[in-house]
């Protein structure tokens, strides 16, 4: 069958994507022995981190015989996260029981670009219901294990694509962020992970306008060029898009040759909801901030223009709203009201709080992300760049954060009785829940900016710990810039999980 | 005091903005000498139209004396409509009583780009509490009067500048944008209006993300090239801009000279809610048709993709949370709740309805935007333009609009025994009343595209009816060229009402 020689697993996980690619062209190697060797792993290791929910591995073998070598992937494996992406022809459960018959009729306008860029579709990948938690743990599919310790979390909302590339399933997966869901499982699994600006890539009719501008999608990927290469193949805007962004001056690819000069950079290790940082991840940032200054850049500790305020009000009250919609648009499937049946306590509750709330707290609220953003812009006339940990900590065990059995029943029995409203006095103890975990990546969610999560920091009992670094607004040139230097100085394609 | 000629006010209406400009420059008169034209003018005509409510003609001298003749508009007189826009050291009221008192602390980013291109700031014009209507007949300042006809309103929400432009106070004045309210106007008094795209021009802070991406500002105008300056002057983004258009290839003054081509225009006379037009407007469309025919132009009728559903749900919700949000802060402002001795029954029957609604139905109907937005995207594939009427009919008696003793009874009942959810009830009536008047201006508000109001007919009686053009995201230049060639097809300027 195959005229090539035959690669191992060994071999294919020593590449990225665009090296794959290279030895497509070159002859080394078939598209379709590459997607076998990515179904063999997925095989052997997805039982254990529960990572691929939708095993496509007919359609990845067709793609591949199809594929042109010249795209700039040449054909290769592919995994995207079973969220708000349609595939035509396959399932999209967006994590939720309700949702669990649902067949895309088309493809979302990003999957025609994977498309024309040759990727092959291996799969679709776990996440929580609608993408709303920060681990991925749906009680649909169960949870996404870490595959540097299965017994932590592989982060959320993009936990299957994260764990699935560390696992070394496939070189690069998509994500999507709309409070830190690209960066949180590049943080957790060691991986490269960048959300664009908004407006960057299109993301056309069905996925609305991204919780009101919120969300980009991107991917989770092992190397910095591999994120770029795909950058330049889907960025750029549709017909209808509500929010531009100015079109890249040159593809990423060649951005990332250049050097970064010398940047401004602020850190900090300080937490917007005053709690204290993991030490390991004040470690990260102290390190880090030691290595760009070896590496020339400008770096000083700041305080950050991020505000409690700003995640357990301005966020949250965007989150409620949206979350309700969806619930709204699952009955509109479904026929019917929904019900515990379809949906998990925590989106229950999350849906019944944008039903308390009003479109005043909700407007109100949308207009404080234009203070915030206005702060940042303004902030970023002194910096170049904010950095911080991505997260607050390691990876947590599985389960730690998932909603205790009186917090279900609390929301079982507002909904229950109607009594939306008691579930507002809640809020604050959740929220804080919630953003002790993610004190950071919300912010470039509201203000639209552009940030990253780099793996330059492992604990001393093998954990991953991301950096975060954001940019001005439609500033990715400057991220891709430091990322690939920041590779080269210490590189991690070659720390690899055991699973 | 003056060393060259007195300029008389008939001299004066005869020139536009950049006539007026070539005039200072060449010395044949001063900027102080037009201001006091202007203030002349004022004077006569305000009491009969009230079109400015505050006065700033010592602000204006001033200016003028120290306008280098070299900026744009070389110090001419300008007027800026009494909503968003802050000029330091003036009163801002918004149409509100609450806001009586309130003088703004500094300069809105636009204001600051109006200072530049050498404007005089002569007054600020009469504007509906919070720009919420389509006439302007705000309590606190009574109603702008049209100077073609004193028992007809002058449109809304930019009534007073309308007006003030059409007497010929001043060449052009400021306007803005969430529902029609430049559009409206200039089809009410005979003047060129245009809505520039989403994110064209930065709102900056104060204005917040204007009623979630819905509201530009540009200005009313006599001549098509005046508008064209002064988006040059104030086009382009500011740190933390929510929004960003593509900027435009050349300045849109350059644009206006380069013919259109043949463009691809679909009109329609069909009225979205399933209403007759007023006959004048449907001969406005069908004179405008064939006008546009004889100047070369592929011109067809086409059913738009415009719905009722798309009005009375996805625009009111939006409009229900913003002025909701408007009203909590004047509350902060006065530092007190809100009462009817602050704001208008009808101002606190939409904030009343912003809060009976939810998180989730703003949320749930801002996503049908995208929608909207996708299918204007498709249509503009087919077609450069949309022509409809700007408005369904010539401009209305003044009053003819104002919620009735009844419906402003229900309101305060309903805010007395805290009785919001009975309001809803009201709303398709409501809806029915409004949008019977304005089927639509308010799409463009939705989907960000750039639209115009081009004064092409007159009815027996004397009334202006616009012409309204809509063009795909970003296109203003297809607009400006048009409106260029029309203006010289069947000129408008030398029709002005006698006041």
């Amino acid at each position: 069958m195959n005229p090539y020689k035959t690669m191992t697993f060994e071999e294919y996980r020593q590449y990225d994507a665009l090296g794959l690619a290279g030895l497509i062209r070159k002859k080394e190697v078939t598209a379709s022995e590459l997607v076998e060797v990515a179904i063999t792993r997925a095989e052997s290791v997805n039982p254990a981190i529960n990572a691929i929910v939708h095993p496509l591995y007919d359609m990845a073998r067709e793609m591949a015989r199809q594929a042109g070598p010249n795209s700039i992937f040449a054909g290769q494996p592919f995994l995207l996260k079973d969220l708000a992406l349609e595939v035509a022809g396959t399932p999209r459960c967006s994590g939720c029981q309700g949702y669990r018959n649902y067949i895309s009729e088309s493809d979302s306008i990003i999957v025609e670009r994977y498309r024309k860029a040759g990727l092959s579709f291996l799969g679709k990948t776990n996440t929580p219901e609608f993408g709303l938690t920060p681990y991925t743990e749906p009680r649909l599919f169960g949870p996404t294990r870490n595959p540097w310790n299965l017994g932590r979390s592989a982060g959320g909302s993009s936990g299957g694509s994260g764990a699935a590339v560390a696992a070394g399933i496939t070189p690069l997966a998509t994500a999507s962020d709309g409070g830190g869901s690209i960066r949180i499982p590049a943080s957790c699994n060691g991986l490269f992970g960048l959300k664009p600006s908004r407006g960057r890539i299109s993301l056309g009719m069905g996925a609305a306008e991204g919780w009101s501008g919120a969300i980009m999608e991107h991917c989770v990927s092992r190397s910095v060029r591999d994120s770029a290469a795909l950058l330049d193949a889907i960025q750029g805007s549709a017909p209808g898009d509500p929010f531009l962004a100015a079109p890249p001056e040159k593809p990423y690819l060649e951005t990332i040759k250049e050097a970064p000069g010398k940047l401004r950079i602020a850190f900090s290790t300080a937490h917007p909801l005053g709690h204290e940082l993991h030490p390991e991840c004040i470690r990260a940032v102290e390190n880090t901030a030691q290595l760009l200054e070896s590496l020339g850049h400008d770096v000083e500790m700041a305080p950050l223009p991020y505000h409690r305020e700003d995640l357990t009000k301005s966020f949250v009250m965007m989150v409620f709203g949206e979350a309700a919609a969806d619930v709204q648009e699952l009955g509109e499937f479904l026929g019917r009201p929904v019900t515990f049946a379809d949906v998990e306590e925590s989106t229950m509750g999350v849906a019944l709080l944008g039903r308390a709330f009003s479109a005043k707290d909700y407007a109100y609220y949308r207009r404080k992300w234009n203070g915030l953003a206005r702060r940042a812009g303004a902030f970023h006339q002194q910096y170049d760049l904010i950095l911080t940990s991505t997260v607050s900590m390691p990876p947590f065990p599985v389960g730690a954060l998932q909603p205790t059995a009186g917090e279900k029943k609390l929301v079982r029995v507002a909904k229950a009785l109607g009594l939306r409203q008691s579930l507002k006095s809640k809020i604050d103890e959740l929220a804080e829940k919630l953003f002790s975990y993610i004190p950071y990546t919300p912010y470039a969610n509201m203000t639209g900016q552009p940030s990253m999560s780099v793996p330059l920091h492992w604990t001393p009992d093998g954990l991953p710990v991301g950096l975060m670094f954001t940019a001005d607004m439609g500033r990715e040139d400057i991220l891709f810039r430091l990322a690939a230097q920041l590779e080269q100085a210490q590189p991690w394609m070659n720390k690899v999980p055991e699973v």
